[in-house]
């Protein structure tokens, strides 16, 4: 389970990713991935990404753990903006369908998610990958425990 | 879909494999996230992979994503020893478990994947990702296409 | 794989579905589920389901296995009406998230189904289950591939 | 969630389970289906299904909706038999890999369960389901939380 100690400062969950936008940095997976929090509101987040070679498989596609590392982030933030501060959350499960092949040529990526059901202690969420074209790449969803920090 | 031009040079998935074992080389996705393939049998794989903070979450955790890659690699390849020569495949859908936290203190993890179902044009495999003390952290399986290349 | 041999008398998908919704007849899963076809259209599918307790399990709750029935019946359907007359198709993968526990007092059931892509040969759908307060109870999607009758 | 209440007359799971072989009774989903629990063991569980026309989707093949009740069933109770006395669980999401047709040509169907990861919380199981023949129809894995009854 991929949990969280309380980094957020005792924000709430919502606040603390809009605080994230405008302050980004790195080191960490969205930085090492070519990937950012663009926007968020109440139980949704989006997330852009620029893929470049670096992250093909040897079949000279982008390699499947890409859009599930897009997926996982955006699914995540998505069921963070519903938690109140001093709570964590973590990764339980997570799907993703792959229904085109991608390079660098589908340019940046964009990954909406939604929050599909919050519960006191799981919460589910569905996002989907297109690229500049507005083309579907990818697709899934994920399960996530809450916890208290 | 995360397609394959034919980067085999003609051999089989398994020959091919074991070439690539002896001659790992970069770059690509398995560098990037300091992965690479151990060892290969007949719908059987295995993955190394060594954890860095660059691979992080914010919440100080390895990021969901690195263990969703290390799966389809592992799966992905699995799959690719009972291809003939002239074939390539395409994950279709990636389904994980996270089932404890990773950090840089797990040490080393080891994925071992196995085909479980081999078919003309559906292939699935299941893979388990252990840390260094033999730990399950994940467990996960995936659905494979097959088409001439 | 839940193949389909041509049952459909060689019209389209959605023309063969709204002429079932007209002449519903058993036997078969549906009707031994108390489960039925009630709209169709482009890349939609409803059905309607009524709990009873010989679908419970040994908890005295609806078993999920009827969730998961009703989320095939609603997934496959939407993917049918994307496909022209000749041609068949099959679940190959399904998954289920069950976010609320059911028994009879939910009264009827509806889920809803959206195809997400329809590719040439993969489809992929999702669909939710609301009980007759409207309040949701799981939600999940399916992978299907599609041949020639 | 499908969760359950105290139905074992505080029994641990695998003792409750042992006895539920002895003294199956319906009705139930479990009747419905024509499907039985057979064995379980630490971690562990069977279930036979002897499939029927009245389970077929319109295809004339045997609903998806079957094999994910079996699965579910078998899954369900492996992960009991880890359980003490007075404790619940009931599953929260199940995956279902469809890999051969089935209808009543197939004879009698064979699940058996595994009990992947047993936490304290969270517990995941993944099974196969064969035909009369040994021929693997199907597959899958769930999870499923825990909780005081």
């Amino acid at each position: 389970m991929n949990e969280q100690t309380d980094h957020t400062a005792g924000m709430s969950g919502l606040d603390y990713l809009r605080q994230r936008i405008m302050n980004w940095h790195g080191p960490g997976m969205a930085d090492t991935m070519n990937m950012r929090l663009t926007s968020v509101d109440d139980g949704a987040a989006t997330f852009e990404a620029f893929p470049e070679p670096k992250f093909y498989n040897p079949q000279q596609r982008l390699h499947g753990g890409y859009a599930a590392t897009l997926l996982d982030s955006a699914l995540g933030c998505a069921v963070q903006t519903k938690l109140p501060a001093h709570i964590g959350y973590g990764t339980i499960e997570l799907k993703v369908n792959y229904v085109r092949k991608i390079d660098v040529s589908n340019g940046r990526l964009t990954c909406t998610a939604t929050v599909i059901h919050a519960g006191r202690t799981m919460l589910t969420a569905e996002g989907k990958i297109v690229d500049s074209k507005g083309k579907l790449c990818a697709h899934g969803s994920g399960t996530f425990l809450v916890y208290p920090t």
